[in-house]
């Protein structure tokens, strides 16, 4: 049986002041983004395989349009990546068999992958991702690229 | 110069209800904890290094005491590890001087350690943490024991 194991992939925040976030991450601590995309993401690996996203605001309540999320999202969204389509909608099924709220059915992403988010008991927000631009190589270095 | 290298350690998560987190990561995903500690707090391993903690609200909270630091917390806690007391201190000082701003000064933590808590520029609380009884071994696998 699939079963969703225990792994986080990326840690994403919400950020009202992203240009602050760099400020800090970059200028203050010197620290070196994996992707800096002005005005709306920055990501910085910060461990192997895991990815923080610093994520503005704007775009991350965007991200969740077309369901009950909102502004009272907690702010942070924990990620699961898998390998494809089909496992993303398995473990989302998984996840709310196992007493979770679904937050947004499974969908193609705006970046082109494909996700879907479920909320645990406690509200903390899941994505469950395939995203075929992003790879961890054997060193645990995490790759992110464009999605074909 | 001593900085803040780009590592995180743990994810701690507010938990309203930990008694549901425990049926929905333990009964309803088949995770195995690191350690379960009824009441209080739940450790999953999440990634080689990595350790998701889930941690009862009215603790968590608690947690944070002698500070301004109260219910209006973001709920989340992102730890960052160092060898020695001294590096406590250094570190904090640094994320401050990137603009941070101090919740906890550094300080013994109830578990033994010595930690302190810096907020980044959105509110994200950075626990910069000496912890005797955490080490992660060659394969990434995190051991928690009991602090001297």
């Amino acid at each position: 049986m699939l079963t969703m194991d225990q792994r986080v992939h990326f840690i994403t925040l919400s950020a009202a002041d992203l240009d602050a976030a760099r400020a800090f991450y970059r200028g203050g601590l010197g620290w070196t983004p994996l992707l800096d995309v002005p005005g709306e993401i920055i990501f910085f690996q910060v461990a192997p395989g895991l990815v923080l996203g610093l994520y503005d605001t704007a775009h991350f309540v965007a991200d969740m349009h077309g369901t009950p999320a909102d502004g009272k999202l907690g702010g942070l969204t924990l990620s699961h990546n898998v390998a494809t389509r089909a496992e993303v909608d398995a473990v989302v099924q998984q996840a709310v068999d196992a007493g979770g709220t679904l937050i947004k059915s499974p969908q193609r992403a705006d970046f082109g992958g494909y996700h879907g988010h479920v909320a645990d008991p406690n509200g903390v927000v899941w994505e469950i991702c395939h995203n075929p631009g992003w790879r961890v190589d054997e060193s645990g270095q995490v790759h992110l690229g464009p999605v074909e």
